[in-house]
């Protein structure tokens, strides 16, 4: 299936809570969005697979996804291997988004930083030739490389190029992390010990950040994205279309 | 008179040098746009005050520009004084342009450094309202400060936020950079040695960059500017309308 | 008077909304601090100098400051000048403090980047024998330059070294910049065109930036601030005193 | 055993080099210090392993370490495998240091780059609560991130956040360092050709660092420490404590 | 046999696009110079293997090279593992040049990246004399690192250190990458689609390439190097030979 | 007359302490060597103009200077005004050097910083032929921009383009700044506070900075030069001169 934007993501929340309201204006407006997950985050300190999974089903439903997969790679272990790397790329070539959206690849989680890295790998490779028709699958896609890969901020702070306004579907964000019951809730009186690095108050960082960044550019709530190198002008004022 | 693109440049061919391009598909789409030179250019090597203003009109019957103005400081000795600012930011508020385009603040000519600074400043005094008030003249313009500023690349290199397709008026701007015949043309033999910067070759430059930066966007010719901080995002895959 | 801390601001708010909470916890704790502003306000665009003065010395109050000091420099048009570089390190020498804070020398806000560079050129001067020696003050203090100088954050994001944990007296900081009503309220419908740099909620911009920094490090609340080269080590576990 | 400090170093007198003089000023004060090599050292250029153990257990005793540990990596081929920073996630779960010492991710010496970005992953891994559940030891230790992480500086040189005065303990750092003689004296006379990189003179090196960060704090002799991204606010200046 | 440079490329046509010049000013000037390839190319969108063996040898007869290695790592697939970085290493000590050329190590494309990590790790390992002695080979070759290496540029543009004049051999560079035909040709329509980066005109891009940073230091042709840390002065202005 | 070297320095004794070892190595080896010094440096806090007057022609002797001019520029107030930066191109163009040496724009010393900026901006315009033309002088010469300018060490560490090795005038150099005794010598017990920045101890910590320099280059002594942008190829190994 063809898709507008693919989001690559290292667990089955990280999506939601970066580039969440990106997406649910995406799907609101018509476009199709996909996710690849990378790992089940069966290594999550707090619930159990099945919790995750049901709270993946139930952000689906809210984000109206044309398509949700995973890797099954092992949590809190993710590895850039070329298998890794090939899978990716063959999912992009199947859904041909022209946009991907992955981690930064200097993210502070281990697997994050990982999947930035095979993000951006797997974008390349894409649009290799033979690189395609080697792949196991009979039914190999065409080599086709996305317009443009964009960096969602995960635990590392940068200064992004852009941020896509988010202040129409707060709310609708708001309630799309709370699918993730179980990662909102600390599971006991540790926790905060072995969350320290930003602190366990997922929403609340969520909207710190989301005022943060809509603030930078006048907006009430925004999504930062980072591009590597220049892009093509967009900017309404400067296009001339006569 | 209301501009779309206001821009601010040190002697009267740079504008056209570095953003010819982009000026030309504006104004053939119908956008007003002007430009404010900081001097004559009258201690350019080549060519007399005389040249370069008959070289101007020239230039300014093909950019079709709706204003240009000139603040007549001495070329060679740019400063940033408030007087300069505050003149600057009165013609901004006069134009109320969306965007305006300066050189960049850490140019290697003085001249284009002080331009860059000045443009930067005034840029963002031309929103301070009591300021406004106080201007000279009796019919100063309210505050109103453009959406954004961007910087256009002289003789310093920096990676750009964004690159401009000028490919659509590549022909049209070296006939426009061609009236500025006495800027061309190297006067005598020793001239090579009082430009040895960048070379004296001045067309051939702006096609290398020209092509440098279409290449970077998988495009033949372009037009390189800088955003500071954060745009809003204009990606026309990420925007959502329903 | 000698002091703890002195601080250098451009406009009678900007010590409060940038370092507020510093302030009030040192003072609270017992240390003396003090501010010198650059300029009256005037050119704000907001209240008239009588409410921002009458407004000051409500700040004061609750600040507890030991002295607070204006230079009557220009609003809007603070410059870099000899003259008031030294008047400011007079000041240093006067007051001896510990630690100077000032704006980034990079701040967006042209009377904020002047600050900024006054406050390094003069923390660098008030150590220099015979120029403390050549005051016109006949009572001139004998040089000392102050042990740091950290930049606070203004209207330019950047990552700072460190970020003071203010926690403690947000309720009293949220009461302290209160003081400066006329800032908070808008002026009237066209307000916001002329603030969209960063939007015209100072009071909510100032939460925002605050929980950014504090999460950051793991608490609530937060100041931070800049050192420029490396400090001497004052991380509680390394210190070894035995 | 719990730990004020643990130091990740590749290979058995790098820690004692970089941050000997920290270590000497934390046990001197009580503190308790672990360390944990990489690699016994044996690709050295110059002495045998056993040469290397019995300078590690001369060094030892002057540092009063609390525990030093070794990996058994191969030396020269320190590679960042998941099973190297569980082990290392393992002993820093085991020890609970307040702080972790460990190389730069971007040092020059091959080994020392992956200890570096092992140092980082395992620091980070410490955290996850499932992980340290999951560890193959049936006493597997609860989760516990330690506060900070500081990368010390080795064979490539960076601007630190900050720098610990070694005065105190200069001359019990050039007799820990001497302590392994099988590395300062130069094997034979083609080993300045291997070493060109700064030269074969270990302890001059050591004095020209300890004495260039050591200036640049106003004191004789430092070992410079860099943090990732703001700390919390240490400077005696600024606490406030009433 | 001693090289005076080594180039070290990831696919057959690396070294010539990217350093094509500065080989053939070298060998034309009686120098040595050596290129190992990782990889047959075998995944390159156009040609088959054969095709870029032929086009190799013809590109060696022009170039006049002293040696030319395959590692025969697999096209698309190149990962930095020990054993590439140990066998890199010992053809570095086989063929002792003073100086080695490498991709950069945050090039763009995959297997760009991962040879200039290779490079820049067995350039450092070429000097670490256990490692030497210990390899596979009876005739291992002392240890011995290469006085300098520098990053040349592939797909990830940089500021270089220093441009290579290469004005002089510009029409036999032309002639040299013009061996390789089967690179040169679209395959089919769709192959722009796939090589949108930076447009599949490789001999245009060569070309603007050449002209940017030939222009850069004052010529019409150039190839740019980089280098990590300071280097000794060359300057022939500075230097003192009396 | 014709000069090789120009070096522009703001006080007296700045040009031997940053480059003294050059300096002397050029002088030596015969070629011609020149210094603008801007101030006289009468607000020093150790000695009298008398003294720096005697001590700058003791030095003048040990460096066989060809020309040594003062601008008398106001110590401690240096700025960066038309009128100076066109009396040192004036300079420039006097003695037509091919590099120029200036202090760094951003050295911490007030003073350092404007003479690195009026030394970038004398250098670009010394090859403006109209403003060459239109000196005061009668006798003005042609405008003539020198190769190139490098910035020296001062009070700002950075990462330098390259390192003139002063090992073969290590000890000359020692001599050479030991003529400025009075500045040598703590004027009284609180000199050290006066000048904590990097302390008092000019000639150790001229030692330390001449070690830690060239040790990055594997040699004993060096001095660090800055480049803005790319040079030349000059490396040895790599020049092709058949």
């Amino acid at each position: 299936m063809k898709l507008d934007v693919l989001v690559i993501a290292a667990h089955p929340d990280d999506a939601e809570i970066s580039v969440g309201g990106t997406m649910l204006r995406l799907s609101r407006a018509g476009k199709k969005v996909g996710i690849v997950d990378l790992t089940r985050g069966e290594m999550g300190t707090r619930g159990s697979v099945e919790d995750r999974e049901r709270e993946t089903r139930a952000a689906n439903k809210i984000l109206k996804l044309a398509v949700r997969h995973n890797l099954e790679l092992p949590d809190g272990r993710v590895e850039v291997t070329v298998d890794a790397r090939e899978r990716l790329a063959a999912l992009i070539r199947e859904h041909q988004p022209e946009v991907v959206l992955a981690h930064h690849v200097d993210d502070v989680h281990p697997d994050h930083k990982a999947a930035g890295e095979l993000g951006r790998l797997a974008w390349y490779l894409s649009g290799l030739a033979r690189l395609a028709a080697g792949g196991a699958s009979s039914a190999a896609k065409p080599a086709r490389r996305p317009l443009r890969l964009y960096h969602f901020m995960g635990h590392l702070p940068f200064e992004p190029t852009f941020v896509v306004d988010i202040g129409p579907v707060w709310e609708e964000k708001i309630e799309l992390v709370r699918c993730y019951a179980s990662q909102l809730e600390p599971a006991h009186a540790a926790d905060k010990g072995q969350h320290f690095v930003f602190g366990a108050d997922i929403l609340g960082r969520m909207e710190t950040k989301a005022r943060t960044w809509g603030e930078r550019i006048g907006l009430r709530y925004g999504e930062p994205l980072l591009h590597r190198g220049p892009l093509p002008c967009f900017d309404p004022v400067l296009l001339a279309r006569s």
